[in-house]
């Protein structure tokens, strides 16, 4: 598990009366990215919501939208683990199109109980594979020689 | 026009598996704000982007998302100019349920030509509709008394 | 309750690039007025779907789709129960804008269980609420002299 | 050409409260395989919709959900043309998962200006090239042995 790259083709639905993608619709596809991201951790959401009861809703997001992209472009979304808290997972997204870079985000997932929406510490099991994610990636960015 | 607060009853829809608003919803909700904000100042997007070719593209957003919502909560969106640039307007918003704030973000939109979607200033109309919602606003909120 | 007819404006956000609404859209849309229709029976959703843990989920829909609506049309909605079956809910909606009628649809709701999904016959509290409103509408209807 | 099927997971975002999908969704999932339908027929919708200003409005659907569907499910979507009139394209859609048939559908698409919204005839380019593959699936399917 060495990449969290995600192709998308930007559909029409995805867009807006102006011609280019509607930003609310961004967001859906980057939840859907973010979904498979954990998947591919190990920990896919219909196991961690429906059956052990723990959210992760976001609570922080930062967007810059750079250039508009319409519908038709191919977008490949890029994610990476910045931060791993206590009971939050920082990711950092940078989405691009055949000219470069259209938008970068930075967004802060928060553990959850289901049961309360209150905060919890990451269960060992999660972090640990969140963990070692962290540190494949890091060494695959930092040996590319 | 001196009040821009909206409210919004959340809606089944809007709302995710874990039982809570989905933030992609929760700022399609916003884009509508927006736009409601727009008509009150007197240049409804429809005008604008339809007839004058101007769009108003969102180039930065940040969220803060405090506290869950679920679907029923009434909400009431306020919203304020923070800042009005040569082709930028900063809008801030605070989004509370009635147990107080939910969520809050700013918004930076850009002025941009729909024929190629560049940046530009923003027309002298726009502007100057823009300030007088500022000062009235500002004259508001400075005079309590 | 003798009337269950909602206004609606349309907003960029419901439309494409095409720059009309876009169905699915349409369908978030219409399902937020049924939302509101089960509030004005007397069972708003959040009750019968969180605490009583009964879904109404849509089972047939057919829509006819006359005209094209554009972003900023004023729109609306009006709904009425054609028939109201074992576990079945038939609503009637007719959508209309400065023109007259925009589209139609035929919408069969079902009570479900939501433990397992499956069909049950509604609970005689839902079932007294839906006559009574089924029949207040009839006279409503029948008596415009 | 001989098949348009197409897989997709149910995200959590296309889910609603009651933990299944939310048909609305559904139907922004559908008009995103009938968007890569064209594509597979020659006629992208960015090159119908925004070079040729043609658009290809639903005028009608009609849909049946037999079965629920959760966040996470896999599902296919097939889809084949019904019938081709002077300026209508039958679609037939049918949703598989793992268990069999979720929902199925028949959406009626309308050949229109974009300049007026008005009906016009399938120019021959594309009337010749939906012919090419409704020949093409009919053998296919005709042909089993």
């Amino acid at each position: 598990m060495t990449s969290f790259s995600f192709e998308r083709e930007l559909r029409f639905g995805d867009c807006d009366p102006s011609g280019i993608a509607y930003f609310p619709s961004y967001l859906n596809i980057l939840n859907g990215v973010v979904e498979e991201f954990w998947a591919a951790v190990g920990f896919p959401w219909p196991e961690l919501i429906t059956v052990r009861k723990i959210g992760t809703p976001t609570v922080h997001l930062t967007c810059d939208f750079s250039r508009p992209s319409r519908f038709g472009d191919l977008l490949t979304f890029k994610l990476r683990i910045g931060r791993l808290g206590g009971s939050s997972l920082h990711l950092e997204h940078v989405v691009s199109g055949a000219d470069g870079m259209r938008w970068r985000a930075r967004q802060i997932l928060a553990a959850t109980s289901l049961v309360d929406h209150h905060a919890i510490p990451w269960p060992d099991d999660v972090r640990a594979a969140l963990v070692a994610h962290l540190n494949v990636d890091e060494e695959t960015e930092a040996a590319p020689s």
